[in-house]
């Protein structure tokens, strides 16, 4: 997608330890309109066939997931990080890594929200490890539903999420990829 | 707003403790064209004077934010409450105490994307004793920012929130303001 391509190339910065910084306009401050595209981007890609439902997680894959799932004319569903007394105790459940905090968090879906036979996209802001995204298709294995696709925004070409997910057979639709980080530089694959 | 009170009645539910679940729209799952309609709502009761930004706080804000940034074409900033490696050290910084939780966390914006003499419309699902809506206005003073408007979805009419913004002089804009619960029934007022 080039118009994303082109902001990540104005505004994103690299930081030390392969970091790229979208906050100007994706996980921080968002730009409503580029998320809109984004949101049919994704689904003119996944519209060869039935979904039912989106499902992020939060916090920042849920713009994008609220612009997807408007496009697309289905409910969002965000999985949660945090037990709050107003989630059901009646909920699917997994357990995620997060590589870059060292520490494994839970993410919880309420029970109520997925039905078996439901065709779910899910989709995201970043995808590096692919931990969030084995997380999300335990959540929707577990609910008996089916894994329409999976789309991102951002791809790190360079950690093995993306490969994972397509071994496993997954249509992982990345709006862009980064091959490597060039002297501070993004290289698009 | 008569499509959202609509959807409280309808899909809402009372618990014990004045506990309004609205998880199956608003804050777990999302209906992304109702949050289109809120953009629109909210971006047609502020359009008579410029708004440059669309101020928010993490989570269940960011859906309603996006729309109404995407129809005022300005872009949508959200208040983070985790601290991340990627979060500039330079940041407004704010105390929010929840009732719900019976404790005090902090708030944190990017110093960066608050220029001084912006005028900012701050957005959030709901309005209760309005200790986050107070803490985006202290964050908005904080960076020498106007703030134009507060737009909430449900307010808790019987809670003091929106009394004391109105008191203090903010136009609050509420499309459902709840009087009480009347035997498991929502009144608005």
């Amino acid at each position: 997608m080039d118009l994303l391509k082109q902001r990540i190339v104005e505004n994103g910065r690299v930081l030390p330890g392969n970091i790229l910084k979208v906050d100007s306009f994706i996980n921080h401050m968002i730009d409503p309109q580029l998320f809109m595209e984004i949101g049919k981007e994704f689904a003119t890609y996944f519209s060869g066939q039935p979904i039912d439902k989106v499902l992020t997680l939060e916090v920042s894959g849920i713009g994008v997931a609220v612009m997807t799932g408007y496009i697309l004319q289905v409910p969002v569903l965000f999985a949660k990080k945090t037990v709050s007394k107003t989630l059901s105790v009646d909920c699917y459940e997994t357990d995620v890594f997060s590589y870059t905090k060292n520490t494994t968090y839970k993410v919880r879906v309420d029970a109520k929200f997925l039905e078996a036979g439901e065709r779910v996209l899910i989709v995201d802001d970043f995808l590096a490890n692919g931990q969030a995204m084995f997380g999300l298709i335990d959540i929707c294995n577990q609910a008996k539903c089916e894994v329409a696709g999976v789309g991102i925004v951002i791809e790190k070409g360079f950690q093995p999420g993306g490969k994972q997910l397509r071994e496993n057979g997954y249509d992982v639709h990345s709006l862009a990829v980064i091959d490597r980080f060039d002297d501070g530089k993004v290289v698009f694959r």
